[in-house]
């Protein structure tokens, strides 16, 4: 009687949601802090200071229209200049404020960027795995067929061979995502080199541009100065997704753009494609207030270093512990290997000892969980003993 | 090589903002005070106090996850709770927070409950002349068929007996907008229940609850005492398309909810498919400050007498000119019938003389422009001039 499709979306809880709620029940039984939940990909750094003074400031300073009114679709047009600045000035790009669609974060920016490219059924958006699951729901809602690469089990980096065999006709985008959720890798010079250098034989190929999707969240969240290439300037028909989520911990506030560069190919049929999209969709604007919190908050980040103490307890703890573990770049999550090889079967084990790691098979990576660390450091420092019981159970 | 659907969505822009965009370039010309621009539906009433009360307030009293952070998918449980007992209170209702599903306001809602309904290209969704024309592009963004029922010339009220044909097997929902963007008319007690008979009738007949979707960002604006039956109690399966963007102000926060009835056929399945629908389009949770700040604004209203007094004076002063207008008991809308007949060419005549008047074709209406009240009540009294040059040289 309803959508068949939506029903299922609506009543599966993911894998991730599951083993959260699970963990939720348990701390109510044995106690929040005998409970080591790796689960969620929840910030757990505060927004920075200057996001409460921006709200502050715009309240007092602005009328209730100005605050709180419609914007256009695509966004206020200072607030879209503002990000056109901040970008120019730190990856010395070339961007304006029409190259910009204000969205309500990165899950919208995707799904719109994918019904403004999917025409037919026929058409594939690939994802690269290890990737975040949501990106089936945002494709196959598009109406496309999703497919999903094989990981490059060395590196995490891209297995351009495969990706290579993937890419055909009905190919309308490849997703990326670096710093990647739930590896913690972040894609190389070289990697970006060598994906641009396949894409654009691939479009040759096939005749018509093959867009390059970013998903780019975690693109702060990087340590050690490791360098995220700005992948506009590596590959033209690139269209990059951004959210303030994760960089100045607004996940509730939904707030992030779709940039659609002016080399990107038919650059501006696609950007109207884009504002039909979010029309589609139900999306009248991004929220107002949010967009001129961000705007007065460019290049401003949440307490980065709060992350990178938490990735260091962490990995250095499991690794003495004897796990082998894939050094996280970026974002705050984790990749482990499991042991026995079977990630469900260790992740219902570590359930033993109250530790809830998510198998990324979800994620298309099999033999593998997720630890994410945007957690309390000292949950990170008590759990090393159940860490260490779930070794020993393995030996 | 894109989505040619949100192509042509993006591009076209609606009859509404064109008006909107020659008004802004011809004040720039002749002077802002000097064209009447009645063409946009954007609240000029402040947000109440109550709201930057309640923003400044959970600022200072709540942590930056409390404020920022992810809530449920279908809305932070307390926020729910909160609507739920204000509506049960003032309305007699029986709700509680699950019957909630919290959006980025009335499009997303609308959007979301349709992509839970509808499942095939056969599927139709009917709205009733005249109606917001976003109605067509969500309704055939959700891939149904679009069917427009024709208007209640005389009362504009439901034509019953054609809502009566148009409804088949095919339907999966019937959208009423009351009080009424174009037409400013609340339906009467008596209206919502032949159409509630008819619904029941017509589910019979065709073996499958046929839902009644309610679109009701204009609820509280209504004057004169009059009385907005409120639906659910009239007709079992209806959803409520609920926004804070006209009671509160707020129309670019985008913030409101869908309620699914515990009454309704199959409800916890049809919740399950709005929230897989919300998921789909890539709504991840309704923003979340905003959540909280409606949760502490349940009952509040902007000053609605503001629109009262707009209303009067655009009324009682375009009747004394001669003008046919349709008296509004809601909303701040006026339908006045087109001198000539011809609405488009009426709203063409009217730029002549710096009146912006939306030709009410695009509502399915022809013969009808709209006055939006939502302006400057000083705007309303310089525009009487106007309006007494179109109207003579229509003698």
């Amino acid at each position: 009687m309803f959508s068949e499709q939506c029903y299922e979306w609506g009543s599966k809880r993911s894998v991730i949601r599951e083993l959260f709620e699970y963990g939720k029940q348990r701390a109510a039984v044995v106690g929040a802090e005998n409970v080591y939940d790796f689960s969620l990909g929840n910030p757990t750094v505060p927004a920075p200071d200057e996001v409460g003074e921006a709200i502050r400031d715009i309240l007092v300073t602005e009328t209730s229209i100005q605050i709180h009114g419609y914007t256009s679709a695509q966004g206020d047009a200072a607030v879209r200049k503002a990000i056109a600045d901040y970008l120019n000035q730190t990856y010395g790009t070339n961007f304006h404020q029409d190259n910009f669609y204000m969205t309500c974060g990165a899950a919208a920016s995707l799904c719109i960027a994918f019904h403004a490219l999917v025409e037919s059924p026929e058409d594939e958006i690939i994802a690269i795995a290890p990737y975040f699951p949501e990106y089936k729901v945002f494709a196959e809602g598009s109406g496309a067929k999703f497919v999903m690469v094989k990981p490059d089990m060395e590196n995490f980096q891209i297995n351009i061979e495969a990706l290579g065999e993937a890419v055909n006709e009905h190919t309308r985008a490849v997703i990326i995502n670096s710093p990647n959720n739930p590896s913690g890798v972040v894609y190389t010079e070289e990697t970006i080199e060598k994906l641009a250098a396949l894409l654009n034989k691939k479009s040759s190929e096939v005749g018509h541009p093959v867009y390059l999707v970013t998903d780019e969240p975690y693109r702060e969240i990087v340590y050690d100065g490791i360098q995220v290439p700005f992948v506009t300037k590596y590959y033209k028909d690139t269209i990059v997704c951004y959210s303030y989520s994760k960089s100045l911990s607004l996940p509730g506030e939904r707030i992030g753009y779709i940039l659609v560069p002016d080399e990107a190919a038919e650059s501006r049929r696609l950007y109207l494609s884009v504002c039909g999209a979010g029309r589609k969709l139900g999306y009248v604007c991004a929220p107002s207030l949010m967009q001129q919190v961000v705007a007065r908050c460019q290049g401003k980040v949440g307490d980065i270093n709060a992350y990178k103490e938490n990735r260091d307890i962490l990995y250095d703890g499991l690794r003495k512990l004897g796990y082998e573990c894939v050094h996280p770049d970026g974002a705050f999550y984790m990749f482990v290997k499991a042991f026995g090889g079977d990630s469900e079967a260790f992740s219902e084990k570590a359930k033993e000892f109250d530790l809830l790691l998510v198998a990324a098979d979800g994620f298309g990576c099999p033999g593998y969980v997720r630890v994410s660390y945007c957690v309390d450091k000292a949950m990170i420092e008590r759990s090393l003993g159940a860490f260490a019981k779930l070794a020993e159970a393995y030996r």
